[in-house]
């Protein structure tokens, strides 16, 4: 009988009670590691290894057979201590740093709950919630009316914009593919973030067809340059169709002049997409909103609260000016086996042909709940810490003597901090210029003396240099 | 002075001791409503408000000013009350149901770590992981070497294989768009998930050069039509490039014939991809893995683990047969600010590049902790149970006298259900016949009087109609 290898067909597999021990187990672990110790200045931000070493300290390998508790969460404390402490005030390396944890509530809820958003009946609560998050979200870039959507990252929502862009000018593309159309181009500066690159890429447009803008010395991309550039454009034969710009680069965070953009956007009838995926945040800011004027008259906006917000990876909303349900249009395919037309409810609570996702993850809980717990004014707050911090540190690395924005010996200090393990930083070249560090300051653990420790740390670890 | 609205600058903007209790409380409430209550078949499943209530009840709008502990702990608890209980045994609604405590602790981590997978240097841990468990993956497939990544959701992994698979045969793809290409032809079943709609829109490549095989009456992609399609295709001056095929379809979990297709594949020169998001976890099941033969001829696989498995949202594998870099010579941008050539660690390991995402989760420690916790024996005897469930479900539907596959009252039923909250299964037209349930089976929490509950509860519900 086929059943004698499998337990009992009415014991279910899952044990609930040895379960609920062990999860309880490891949430200790986690708070203990990750959050206590991983958050502490006096503890290393990483504790380098060699990956042959580290895959050998880890057995990663899968097995026939389980193993037991205590080996399991001996594996817990193995992934919680070898792995870098993001949350760490010295952890000055990507715009993802720090901690919030009301949104680590929402985060283990939402994996709790396990909720795909696609339709009201399989997510009623997040259905409503999304909606308001981004009617948020909106209001703070200007819209008293629009769309929008949480993506798995920023990439991809200026994917969706591109997709966006082209649909609207040309909705056949949608069924007869780029063929159908004319050669098209896409405006963007040279410090645009790279997902322009692999979405023009992606989605059948080509990179040859990306149309680098050129920018000032600060590194804002020039409009004049950019209406001449379309003009050149179409005078070769091709469409321009998009503007992608900046609110916040990925490497030096300029903000883009978007009024004066949206003027050459207004003349040429071109979609205005601006990746605020990093400086998206300064609208809650009143002293620093005004880089972003104008961002009211671009088409769409992606912007990722898990940046500058601290909302935890990931949480990247792009927002629509659109009224007329192009979001759906674009991407719909109509599946019946979802989108049944006869429920008993309103079927345009039934968001998820608004993706080009079929299970998409609930990334608005963690960034609501951080939103009802400090407010507004919070957020606010977070933002213009982080410009201080920013501009002391810039006030300080001129007062210090020797001390360079630039450097040759980036990549020795950095292998020197990692092996040590006491911070982390980036660092990368720039146009012409050698390697320089990026630092990232953003996190509401920081305070004033995490700058201190970062210039000083940097001129311990090169002082022979 | 711009700091006096602010708070001390050495004091950061996160207090940890109240924010590690708020976590500690709310994690107490996840065990109670999400895992225990949310578990009990003792209690309902979804608790039904329509949006207009339910938007009022949650008091979703987000202000200006705070919230104190106690009404935000109440805010954790109400979403978990009106959230739908997908880990509940009556939850036969979507293919995300049940729930691993191991995979969920493994969730938790993940969170609490808040990486993002796109170098070593930032993910020593979860490089190494990810491409451990995907080495595990690919042998059940039967490939000893190649490459892959985990991707949002498995419409993004089948959106990737398209493109490789062109770039693969029209690497000027990237530079050029599909302009410099000919027109291309997609070939799949009707019974093919929509992602191929909406990968083939979102690529450029349109709709129309979908190209829909005829299936069998167990509705299997019939390998004769294949053959015969990609001739008429041929001869009407479009270029065959990719076979997507079928393993478990979304609605009658069917298997196509794999070693057939591979036939045709090979003898034309076409991308083979399998769409094995939902059945993919049956080659860990000695006894059933024959409904997958021949699926190491192809040259990717899509597996969503968050199915069968119950490795939880999301969790997506991209496998591929490829050792020559195609992903990331595909996907590539090179961007100097995260993947410099001048670290002191071998930059191979550095895989963002593969990912046409910048921020990318980690969704390989999920299943290799839950993986290391039941061995591949334990996943094996999960897709066994599975198949007997669904097995004896239909055996005892043929048994009760009036009961029928199909059904003429199933939004009837389907609203009575979901306002009393007793379970919760999906409905659909299927070709040009009526609506019928589609009852997913798979968790490991269920047992064999599940089965009965759903028969006696369907025939409960709609006696009178």
């Amino acid at each position: 009988m086929e059943q004698a290898s499998l337990r009992d067909l009415n014991e279910p597999l899952i044990d609930h009670a040895e379960g609920q021990f062990f999860l309880n187990e490891a949430f200790k672990i986690i708070m203990e590691e990750v959050l206590s110790n991983g958050t502490d200045v006096k503890q290393k931000v990483c504790e380098w290894k060699e990956p042959e070493e580290l895959a050998l300290l880890l057995d990663l390998g899968v097995r026939e057979t389980g193993e037991p508790r205590d080996k399991l969460l001996q594996r817990v404390r193995d992934v919680a201590k070898y792995s870098v402490k993001t949350s760490h005030p010295h952890f000055f390396n990507q715009q993802y740093g720090g901690v919030d944890y009301h949104s680590l509530a929402g985060r283990f809820l939402t994996e709790a709950l396990n909720t795909n958003l696609f339709t009201y009946e399989a997510a009623p609560v997040f259905v409503l919630m999304e909606n308001e998050v981004l009617r948020g979200l909106r209001q703070l870039v200007g819209w008293t009316e629009g769309d929008g959507i949480f993506c798995p990252g920023g990439s991809t929502s200026n994917m969706y914009a591109m997709n966006l862009a082209r649909y609207q000018r040309f909705p056949e593309v949608k069924s007869q593919g780029v063929w159908a159309l004319p050669r098209l181009s896409i405006f963007t500066s040279p410090e645009s973030h790279y997902s322009v690159k692999k979405g023009a890429a992606f989605l059948g447009i080509g990179l040859d067809n990306i149309i680098f803008v050129k920018v000032d010395d600060r590194g804002r991309l020039i409009p004049e340059d950019l209406d001449e550039k379309i003009e050149l454009s179409k005078s070769q034969g091709a469409v321009p169709f998009l503007v992608s710009c900046m609110s916040g680069t990925t490497v030096q965070g300029v903000f883009d002049p978007l009024d004066h953009i949206a003027d050459i956007c207004d003349k040429h009838k071109l979609w205005m997409h601006v990746d605020a995926c990093w400086g998206g945040s300064v609208p809650f800011s009143k002293k620093h909103r005004h880089l972003m004027k104008g961002v009211d008259r671009a088409n769409s906006v992606a912007w990722n609260p898990h940046k500058m917000l601290v909302a935890g990876l990931q949480c990247s909303a792009l927002l629509l000016k659109d009224t007329t349900n192009l979001l759906k249009q674009c991407h719909s395919a109509n599946a019946t086996y979802l989108f049944q037309q006869d429920k008993f409810y309103d079927v345009n609570l039934d968001i998820g042909d608004k993706s080009v996702q079929c299970s998409r993850k609930v990334d608005c809980l963690k960034l609501w709940l951080m939103w009802k717990a400090v407010g507004s004014m919070g957020l606010e707050e977070r933002v213009d810490k982080a410009f201080i911090h920013a501009r002391y540190l810039v006030e300080q690395m001129k007062k210090r003597e020797g001390f360079q924005l630039l450097s040759m010996v980036a990549p020795v200090i950095k292998e020197r901090m990692m092996k040590q393990g006491t911070m982390m930083v980036g660092y990368q070249p720039l146009g012409n210029k050698v390697n320089f560090f990026r630092v990232t300051v953003f996190s509401p653990l920081l305070s004033q003396k995490d700058m201190d420790f970062f210039l000083d740390e940097i001129e311990r670890l090169g002082k022979d240099l």
